[in-house]
């Protein structure tokens, strides 16, 4: 697994009767992505939270290419699409993990916000986390 | 309708792939007869939790009896099993209200609780919910 | 109740920690508000699926303007932005219905499809809810 | 991991405004649980199913001991509580994986049936999957 990368199995939950998984999942799974990017940048999301600093979502968009289905083992790959002052964008790709078929690409726009739901500057708020991102948006680049 | 009633039409989202609704979303309709019974006794399930009384599950139990379809009309038959100083169970039928064929019953235990956790003898606590709860008990054994 | 307009209530499963509604429920919520629109004209959804029409979604999007809470009452305004020979996009709108507050506005792309997943041409496979749909997009425009 | 054993991460989506997980959501951690179980005995619940045999769920019950919390490393440990002719019963615990703390124990009784929803004596039906569960149970009771 590289950096980025998240391995997860549908559930049985996540399909409807069209046999498929249900479109809002994705959603579900792109979280999962984003806690396990946070992860591996060393810092536990659940963490951050604690710290005051809270990521709602403010814009989600998925583009479907392939269905999934029960039990397919799907590889999540995350990465930073940009970073700035008060919010930031994630981007998905979303793989059959058998096939290597790409199932669904997305991207998500988070706010950086405290506990009121004001607007933070994370430069300031919390300069490492800040520096952790910025450097994970470079390696994005290269 | 009848007090302790509510009606709710299944989602897309609720079936599975076997073609009916999936087992666990019928906790998640129990939820929605609870805070409905709530409101026809005169007091808010947000507005109880605004006042420090929280009611987590302890117990949780569903009996399957003919499966539910996108887009039925439900109708959920909520009432108070029985009342303790610091528990209260439901319980819950749930009809195909086109037919009237009896689909699942089910029932939750509920701990009173205050934000902390720590259990809470609700009499106490909150003589005026008691009181009404008391009443919706003794509605019930008629 | 205008046309195209649905009311539903926010579950308390549909909340996360956060204290608000998670964002992947809001597609959830749109699929009600294309339930019920295409009642509205006259159509039933689960009987267009019986019919051999499918209608996957391939692209979906929301943003989010203002957070919704467990128990408030909201409505979804559903409409056609547009519809092409082989695919239709829908338009939400979603509203806090006491305060008319705008929470949330959304798009959501789909393909016709049969069962097989293979594209259909909808003005020759059902001229009927082709028509429909036809004048439904007309009246969006006026 | 021993037998029977399966890791899950909590995800955002399963909490609620409560700050822990919804109660309905154990009963999708059961199913996965039953998933690897079957996996684990050779036999994948996607081909089971494919070979038409469905496992619909005729009684669920969870017993919530402590909260389970975003991001917390679960094991549910699963085995067969009994075995009849037409029908199965399963036994999960929950616990928070770096705590060893029971968060929850739990049972789902299922129906053998057919596509059409009959019953089926799976002895007859499917002897190879049968003794595999036969033998499954048996090491339980050891």
């Amino acid at each position: 697994m590289k950096n980025g990368e998240t391995l997860i199995r549908v559930r049985y939950e996540e399909t409807d009767q069209m046999g498929v998984v249900y479109y809002a999942n994705y959603f579900v799974w792109m979280e999962i992505g984003r806690t396990e990017y946070f992860r591996r940048l060393g810092m536990c999301y659940r963490e951050v939270e604690k710290n005051g600093i809270l990521l709602p979502v403010t814009k989600a968009y998925c583009q479907y290419q392939a269905p999934a289905h029960y039990d397919d083992l799907l590889r999540i790959v995350t990465s930073i699409a940009s970073l700035h002052d008060v919010r930031i964008v994630f981007k998905y790709e979303i793989f059959n993990n058998s096939t290597d078929k790409l199932l669904a690409m997305g991207e998500t726009e988070h706010a950086f916000v405290n506990h009121q739901g004001r607007p933070l500057v994370l430069k300031k708020q919390n300069p490492f986390f800040w520096k952790r991102l910025l450097e994970a948006t470079g390696e994005n680049m290269e």
